[in-house]
């Protein structure tokens, strides 16, 4: 089995698939090709968050804001996993939540100048390669050394704050609901109460459905972490946030 | 074969696929994850539409505005097809269609609290047994019960007139066609003459084509439904309608 | 294998896999359900782009501004391809790409008047039965008659001038990048100085990296052809270059 991801929307994933098709009879599963523009963060999340509910498999991974750099082309294996992609950290915290011992790999490549799409050029033909070759079984003569060093991605902690915490907004997802980097359990004593965020007033509960309709709900998503909502509508519009913007929890 | 429906969007239904993954070997296809937002009946009339084309097989439909209350997890046996879904009537009329004789059945699960997304918890896994259990044969062992009564939709029905029709608009397809709930014989008479649509002269004709490029036409889309359609355009725009909108069709 | 491409977005594309299905157990790969709206030049840009670097298979391409009039429905072999849809020019440079000799057949079929959906109710199952019968192998008693005439598709040519050469913008990608119909090559001799586009200066570079974020670059993408970019921007935006749009280009 091997998993496409990427920024790339349509249709260049389509390429990638027929050069993979060429090589494997793999069953190829789309997690996402709108993966936030050239945001590694975000997809580092949403790989990590997706990603773990799959059986062993090659999940191939384009998200690339050094395309056209000396950037390095990797493949990690984490457990009865593999990930392939730009060397740019995105694939570091879910092989780590695949698998605590990991291995990285570089992929060997000549670069024909200008006129390549590493995605459908490099990194397809190397997903192939993998997965014919096995997770455990790729070697040198597959065209992979192991790495040296690799990049790491420093995800963004909050701060804890004695009558609160202070944390991120790390993605919106497709619903509006703005997912931060504060840990689901914070939230723990507060359900039923009422708490701020960035000094409005919301209602702390497990559920969209504990508040009417259009109304604001601070929540724990299913991804454990603490999520800006509106019952049936955009938390990201009704708190005023987007990727990035700092939330101040305060309790009351 | 199990096919998946939502309005997830990306990436959440790739966790869905991967979860179904660990228990079956399923080809899966994908029926939409774009359908409108909490939008039961329109989610309801897309299913009827494309599901009967399938051969047999399990489909896993989430569209659950409900999410967090109290509402039920169901599979529904129709004929040869198998249901799967929150119990919000999405999934009854298109059951209906597949086979005149409907079994529905209630999934047992354990809802841990909040940190729950019910696509991946509960239907997905619910739709990877039915189809390895097989659907003639799931049963109580496998986790589903016999439910006493089940959600049903009503669906609007269009109201005669002595020079027409009043109907509403179902849903808006991504063409910009505004399908009715208008049943497309009504217009057999009027093919080839004039129509009024909410007091707005426009032809009704068999074809888009029938009309020059970027003109108002009333036709009857594959769905066998009265559409509000612009050749080559958007007719949801141009006849100022939305999904809900009422629809006074006059003849002339 | 069977691939599908149109410009239906969600979910019609789904019915045309459940007929497909009813009649093969083909692998089924979308390539895209994007593609600009009822654009047969577009269409023909990325299908050329795309699908050669497939496998062999069956591709079924709907792209119709033509629905409802009397256009043909073919079939093309191209070497161990065959191409499925409408008879609008858009398979034929795909066609020539994959195999210079090309056979065209017209697709036998009962039009029942206006409830049709060509997509599902004709070119799906021809797709089928060509998979079904063989590349090599349908034939008259599959329903595919072989044609007098097709129509061809005019691709654009772009026009030298002593100082540079005048194109146009054939598409624009998901990231924004206005692809021309001028050929890499014309831009080889310029890399690393400016050219100007419109009247606007701009450096012409191998990769969008060679310039800093947000900035203007010409260059040459994956397809072989000039492209009006910015690096982690959207080009056509920066460049005011939509589809269509003439596109001067002068060395300085």
């Amino acid at each position: 089995m091997i998993t496409l991801s990427s920024d790339f929307g349509s249709p260049y994933p389509a390429a990638m698939k027929g050069v993979i098709l060429q090589e494997s009879d793999a069953r190829l599963v789309d997690v996402s090709h709108q993966f936030p523009r050239q945001d590694v963060g975000a997809a580092a999340f949403w790989l990590r968050e997706v990603l773990p509910h799959f059986p062993p498999a090659v999940h191939c991974v384009v998200v690339d804001p050094g395309v056209g750099t000396e950037r390095a082309a990797i493949v990690i294996r984490a457990g009865e996993h593999a990930l392939v992609g730009p060397d740019n950290g995105v694939l570091v915290p879910v092989a780590r939540e695949l698998d605590g011992d990991v291995e990285v790999f570089e992929i060997e490549y000549d670069d024909p100048e200008s006129v390549t799409f590493h995605g459908r050029d490099v990194f397809a033909p190397a997903a192939a390669t993998v997965h014919e070759a096995g997770i455990d079984d790729f070697e040198r003569e597959d065209g992979f050394v192991e790495a040296d060093s690799f990049v790491d991605l420093s995800v963004p902690e909050p701060v804890e704050r004695e009558d609160g915490v202070t944390g991120e907004v790390l993605v919106v997802d497709d619903f509006g609901n703005a997912i931060t980097n504060i840990p689901g359990e914070r939230l723990e004593g507060q359900f039923g109460s009422d708490v701020t965020v960035n000094g409005v007033w919301a209602p702390a509960r497990r559920t969209y459905a504990a508040v009417g309709p259009d109304k604001r709900v601070v929540t724990v998503g299913s991804h454990g972490n603490v999520e800006l909502a509106v019952n049936q509508g955009r938390g990201d519009k009704r708190f005023s946030v987007s990727p990035g913007a700092r939330v101040r929890l305060r309790w009351t």
